[in-house]
């Protein structure tokens, strides 16, 4: 079936390129040993520091996500270390999965999928481990399969008062550039990210934000490592170089989303997640489905994860908006699959967009003989409305 | 204020451009005197042939509609000499200006907006002519001021019940490739469009098609003529080129374009135009607003103008909803400014472009505080669902 | 056959357009009714007018240069009109041709087509037309069928000593952006120009600069107009509008292209069209070919016309370098079919752009056997790292 | 400097990615888990099978040829073992060092960086191992740090004679698609590329060709993976599908480059190399310069290195040639740095691209005052033209 208009590619990543920065990939290549591309290179750790919020470097390999959270593995454990990784769901599952194939030892905290990593849980490990076995405590921010946002600064705070030196590793593919995420005041070592979501760049590039500490750890670390290892990419950004060919053109890609990111404002960014996340919320209830994520705090701004109704098979739900409407929804995942769907609400997106997502949903259900009440659309409208106070109307008119 | 995502383009063209058609224009320029230019004219020209529904020739101009329409004159008529311009709207009134700038005497059948152009206003005027002095009735099909369609097939009876002489020229600017036109069939002698509504192309082609009528026409026609001249440009357009430099660029949008129409195919185009056309009118009632045109049959299916309540100001409205949604709609033109805003959906466009537009107007006219129902989208959303059988449903699920 | 690398588009225009200008194309159009669509028309005409070196409007029409020509006359002249056109080529010609069509009475000056317009001539026939019936006088600037320049300050003195009042019309179709032209000071009353050479962009778009003088003439001009008519586009213009739809992408990427020629700075500009043409020619006498120009003080900048020897074909030149070495050479036109070869040296390009053009002809003149002599590369490299001194080689390395 | 025009991107890769393949990256991205995504994979698994002449599995990853050259080896070699490098030059140290890294013993055979790999010092050292300690033999195709290419088919061979188990393991990153490769004819077991060479895509992927032998190794191989591993990336790709996100976009650019192979002929692509490759070296010896390969029979065509004379630095050179001519020539690397500089001839090129980029080292020698003889160019013409035969010139005459 032959689509008109746009793709609404509303997975929770990749997220909808803009135009600005798919034209800006289609740049010519250029010499990544020349002087135009360390200026580029310079320019694009400073912009990657501003969002991590962050001092410390940030590594940029030609890779995915994935590939990151390999490097932080290698980088700072050696074989047989002992490490926490919290259930949160399907991404912290493939968490504990690339650790044991590196040989270190999980302690995978369970959980139901529902809710964040509990730092009342956290403290007690790490109280009960005076031996100060752990090594690095593993924590997905946001998990992209359930739509639960872990609360980072508590687990710090849990760290903390159990005086234990084990590094903080984070998650933040899915919540970097949408919501809150603060590297350094948050004593996060190593934060891991990928281009696709919040960035707003096409997949293909990774990212760690490193601390003096997890630097520190890379130097007794022994898990073998080449392409991963810090060291050399390091000293080799300073003067704005890499050991190895960098992805040129996902990094022009790169260059105008943070630009695009700096013009709007990262405040802004995340009112708008935020607005986003809330209107998506009350069109779910309207409809009488249920989300995912149990507890309010937990809420994330960048996607949400819908239970389908007993009987109703989410992918059936998925194959008629696709073809019917022309829009990529998220799979459930793992233990959720058939039974979850996800809405992604990330990245380069407006409340029309919003609007046209959610009307796709309902459209959707009805077609798909899903048991729901009508109105989900409404109620997003009513909430999205309900944030523009008429005193921001007026402003407006005064600005022009 | 910095605005994230898609703008939604709903004025009544340009449309939004799909992205294939912006990249194949972004191709390195080549030789408009070389072989493989003279191939893509060849090629284009077939393509419009399909898309007009015609054998004569497709002349294609660097230039506006506005300029074609110029052109439809100056090919075919003398000064003093008569026409018949129905006053349908904005774009008629337009059509009369441009004959009176250009020396010809118009009759300008009056009009309220808000119906098409009459049949029996048409015979009886030509009957009337008993020594043909009219040599040519204007017509705009689709009138994007008002989203008013006159019936071109009725029109060209009425022409032949009063065995009239005089050429039939129609604006299809409009109307073309997203609603039915059939320039050979209907017997029209020059039908007049641009690149960029329904032809999903940016501004700056104008064509004319051209009936062996009309070529005859323009050996007497006296006006003079040289940028717009038929002859030249018909001549040299067999082997594929042009008395002058050709829009190049434009020339690989509108190729694309053709092949995307092909890809769908000009009938599900059609349909899908009118699903959008009857689902913007259930939502224009279900907010209680009144669309402008008046009789069903004359429904446009590209566009839908609508009236203000009184009182309230289409262009405050329109402000709104471009400063909080990034949506552009179409201003009231003439004497409908700041009385109705136009919601342009033609061109390549889809049910959850419409729904987020439509949402946009449904919050706008929220936030402008302009008296209205909620519920539009919602009644937009079941008219669109309707037309969806389950068995259209089943059928997608099989041909996977 | 398939032809890899890039294209060698080295006509006399349109030109090898940049990168930068094709992805700036490839932006989503916009509302040209709204404020941004405003903001960028100010800007366009702004950097025009640096470009024309002018402080009196620019006309833009979707169009091509031959259109802004027919702009030129129906907005200053009345049918049977007296005008001068000098003969220097066949674009000339076109003028000539283009006048007659509108009903003007043409003055045709005879030229051999290698030399510029004589203000000997132009001075005679003006102080001889005592009753000032001649109303205008045509010169094309750099005639692109032989690359001969004419001197429009001589010819602009020639006319006041004369003190004649005819309108003095420049076609600086592929000169401006490439060699020095300045509209006010030269007292030129409309200088017409296309998108598609110096400005870099493709084809589609036609400029008028026009003097407070021509513009009064516009007041009582009577040939009939609307496209092209002057007072309407003037008037809108200065909110940044138009009365009809723009060619808003093509304006895009003259946006681009205005920014990159500031960039550069016209000065440089044009000193890097100086030496290239200087190169050219030196390539051409290695060659023992000759050039059409007869007068050095006529050379052109932006192109070389190059007489073939006697019994060769151009054309047979032309295809062999096309098919063998992807290079499009430019056609001699009218009576120089077959017998001369143009080659374009204009608008965005550089030394070893001009090297490769140089090689593809000599390289062409062996395969297709065509007496001449080697060395024709060499001649021209020996000339463009003659102009660069040692010192200039010095200040870059300190630059860095 | 401002540069006008195209740069010339002569390093040895990443190449001057043709426009086609820059816009096809320029299209929206997909839903990677979704079946239009799916389709893609399979249709460049296949492309690149082609390619690499094989019918055995291409991995892709999202990352450098560096990355997949770590995969070569943790895929197939565990901690400890012991394998052969040929001493080629720097690429084949990179390969020592990451094998290194990695915890693997490195024979490494001793080498000039003029020379090949030596099947006699291979056969010898194979048939000494009567242990079969050695696991694998790595050699550079093209080593890109100094224009030798080593004979893989007689390396072979010499394995075959020494009847010895060791995997095959080719570095063909500057190779592929320029000139002969042939994995599964050639009985290579590895074979390591990137997507920025002769793939003509930018940088970003890296690839493995996997043989059967190699599979089988990677089920005993110890080395610790999980980004990098076969099993799972093989696996999910029988479905189009990858364990983790993939560079959509890049995808796009590689889809359109295999259709650039295809159109073109794999054949006439070495042809087209070969002839570059050769007036390279005729345009090199004519300056009177030394070519860095000392072996005819290993000349690359892909790229050639050249020797400084004495007293002159290459990089003095290379910077005069960038500022002046808009061109990056490859660096010396390692032990060659200042004294070997590099010119790139693979990727999208053409006989113009190749005549401009030996013009600007020409003119480069002169400004630098490097001693040199003028006729390097002219050389290069001479050859390129004495390889187009008459005939083939009537050929295309009547093939039009």
């Amino acid at each position: 079936m032959t689509q008109s208009g746009w793709h609404f590619l509303q997975i929770p990543g990749p997220t909808n390129v803009p135009d600005r920065v798919l034209r800006a990939m289609a740049r010519p290549t250029i010499d990544h040993r020349g002087q135009e591309f360390a200026a580029l290179t310079l320019e694009l750790i400073a912009g990657l520091q501003r969002v991590f919020k962050t001092k410390e470097p940030v590594v940029i390999y030609p890779g995915s996500g994935s590939g990151a959270s390999e490097a932080a593995y290698v980088n700072t454990l050696s074989a047989g270390d002992r490490i926490v990784v919290f259930e949160t769901g399907h991404f912290a599952w493939q968490w504990k999965k690339i650790a044991e194939r590196l040989g270190l030892r999980v302690d995978y905290v369970p959980g139901n999928w529902r809710r964040g990593a509990s730092e009342a849980e956290l403290e007690s490990r790490l109280t009960s481990d005076a031996a100060h076995e752990i090594k690095a405590v593993v924590v997905v921010h946001n998990e992209t399969s359930t739509g639960v946002a872990s609360r980072i600064p508590d687990l710090r705070k849990a760290m903390d008062r159990a005086k234990h030196p084990a590094l903080l590793i984070v998650d933040a593919v899915s919540s970097l550039a949408s919501f809150d995420y603060r590297h350094d005041e948050w004593g996060v070592d190593v934060t891991v990210c990928g281009s696709q979501k919040g960035l707003m760049v096409p997949p293909g590039l990774g990212f760690c934000a490193v601390s003096k500490k997890a630097r520190a750890a890379s130097n007794t670390a022994k898990l073998p490592r080449h392409y991963f290892d810090w060291d050399e990419i390091i000293g080799q950004n300073e003067k704005g170089f890499f050991p190895y060919t960098p992805g040129t053109n996902l990094f022009y890609g790169l260059h105008e989303a943070l630009a695009m990111l700096d013009e709007e404002g990262l405040d802004n960014v995340f009112a708008r997640h935020a607005r986003h996340g809330e209107a998506t919320r009350a069109a779910v209830r309207a409809w009488g489905l249920e989300v995912v994520c149990e507890d309010p705090r937990e809420y994330s701004n960048s996607m949400t994860a819908v239970f389908m109704p007993d009987g109703h098979n989410a992918d059936e739900l998925r194959r008629i908006i696709l073809d019917h409407f022309n829009m990529s929804l998220g799979v459930g995942l793992s233990k959720f699959a058939g039974k979850v769907f996800r809405i992604g609400h990330l990245g380069s997106f407006n409340d029309l967009m919003l609007a046209g997502t959610l009307a796709g949903v309902e459209m959707g259900l009805r077609l798909a003989g899903v048991p729901h009440r009508e109105g989900g659309v409404l109620a997003a409208m009513q909430s999205l409305t309900a944030s523009l106070s008429s005193s921001s109307i007026a402003e407006t008119a005064q600005a022009r």
